[in-house]
C-alpha cells in the first residue's frame, strides 16, 4: 500500500494501468539495497530492468575502453532510470554504468514485465521515453560543461554543486573521482586544486577537500 | 495526397490521428527550401516547430559562447527533428543549432499545431519523445568519439564517413569546418591532415581533401 502511493507519485502512468497491469508490476518488483560504491549496472553486459530510487543516490556514467569515466547524471529519491533496461529499447544504442554513490535502496522492475507493460500500455511506453528525454537534457548539460567550459570554472562549479548536494563544506572524494566526474585527468585536477589552495579557496587533506572561501569559489564558477 | 503518403511513412503516428487532427497538420504545414550553408534553427532564439526532411541534408550541432561548434547528428530524407521545437517541450533544456549542409527542402509543422497535437494525441506525443531518444543515441555516439577516441582515429573516421556520405573520394570542407564537426580546433586538424598527406593518405588542396589511400585510412580508423 505504501509502495503504491510511492509509485503513484513517481510513476506518472500508474493510474493509467489496468488492475492486472498493476499486479504485473507488483509481482515483478524487488527492493534491492546497495552499499556506497557498489556497482548496480555495468553497460551492455547487464539488463536488469528499470530502477526507481527509494533512497540514496546513484551515479550514471559512460566509460571508455581504457576505463576513463564521465558522469552523465545523478539519480536521487523518486528518480527513475530506464537506461538500465536499454537492452529492450532498441533505439538506445549506448551503454551506461550505474554505481551507488551513497548507501541506496531501489525498486527494480524486471525487464520482461517492463517490456510487456510498454507493449500493452502506451502511457507506460510514453513515460519511459519521456524519462529518457529528461536525462538527455541532463547529459547535454554535463557534456557542454566538459566540451565548452574552461577547466578552472568547471572544477569550481563541481565543488560548489557537490558540497551543496552533501550539505557540507567538505567534498569527500579523491582527485581521481573528481576527474571522472568532470571528464578530466587526476593530474590536472590535483594541479588546479593545489592552485585553489594557494589562493585560499580550499584546504586539501588526505581525506577530503574543505571549501574555505565559498564566495571566491562562486566567483570562479560564475 | 503525395504528402500524405510521405507522412504515413515517416510520421508513424499518422494513422492514429483523427481526421480533424490530420487536417490540423495539413493546414499548419509549410514547405521551406534552404540553400547549402543556410541557417534553419538558431538555439534558444528560435522555435519554429518540427522539421521533416523532404530532401537534402541538415546538420544539428551545439555551440559554445565563444562560437565553438560540435556536431550532434545529421538529418536526411524522412528524418524528423523535434529539438527545433524544444520551446514547447519543457524537459528539453538545451539548445541546438541546425544548418543546411546541402540544398534542402523540409516540411515545417508550426509549433502551436504540434503542441496541440501532442496534448490531444498520446501517439503523437510518444512519437516525439521516441524521436528525441533516438537522437540521444546519435549524440552519445558523437560524444563518446570526442571524449574517448584518440584524435588521429577520430579524424580518419570522419573522413571515411564524410566521403561515404557524399559518395566521392573528396571531402569538400575547410579545416575549420572539420574541426567543428569533430569537436577540435582548426590548428589541430590542419596539423594532422598534413601528417596524413606526408603518409600518402590524402592530398590537400585549397578546395578540398582527396583521399588517396583509402585502405591506409581505414586501418587508422579501425
Amino acid at each position: 500500500m505504501q509502495n503504491e502511493r510511492f509509485f503513484e507519485k513517481h510513476l506518472t502512468f500508474w493510474d493509467k494501468l489496468t488492475p492486472s497491469q498493476k499486479s504485473l508490476v507488483l509481482a515483478n518488483l524487488s527492493t534491492v539495497s546497495y552499499e556506497k560504491g557498489e556497482s548496480i549496472h555495468q553497460g551492455g553486459n547487464d539488463c536488469n530492468g528499470i530502477i526507481l530510487v527509494k533512497s540514496g543516490r546513484l551515479r550514471t556514467y559512460i566509460m571508455s575502453e581504457e576505463g576513463k569515466e564521465v558522469t552523465l547524471f545523478r539519480l536521487g529519491e523518486g528518480d527513475v532510470c530506464i537506461l538500465s533496461a536499454s537492452c529492450i529499447i532498441n533505439i538506445i544504442t549506448f551503454d551506461v554504468y550505474i554505481t551507488a554513490e551513497q548507501d541506496s535502496k531501489v525498486y527494480l522492475l524486471g525487464k520482461r514485465a517492463f517490456e510487456l507493460l510498454c507493449k500493452e500500455n502506451i502511457y507506460a511506453e510514453n513515460f519511459s521515453y519521456k524519462t529518457i528525454v529528461s536525462h538527455f537534457s541532463d547529459v547535454m548539460w554535463s557534456i557542454e560543461q566538459i566540451l565548452f567550459m574552461d577547466f578552472k570554472k568547471r572544477l569550481a562549479v563541481f565543488l560548489i554543486d557537490q558540497s551543496a548536494l552533501d550539505g557540507t563544506a567538505y567534498v569527500k572524494m579523491t582527485h581521481e573521482e573528481i576527474a571522472n566526474h568532470i571528464g578530466s585527468a587526476r593530474e590536472v585536477v590535483s594541479r588546479m586544486l593545489k592552485k585553489f589552495e594557494n589562493e585560499g579557496i580550499v584546504r586539501l587533506s588526505r581525506a577530503d577537500i574543505k571549501i574555505t572561501d565559498k564566495s571566491k569559489l562562486r566567483k570562479l564558477a560564475s
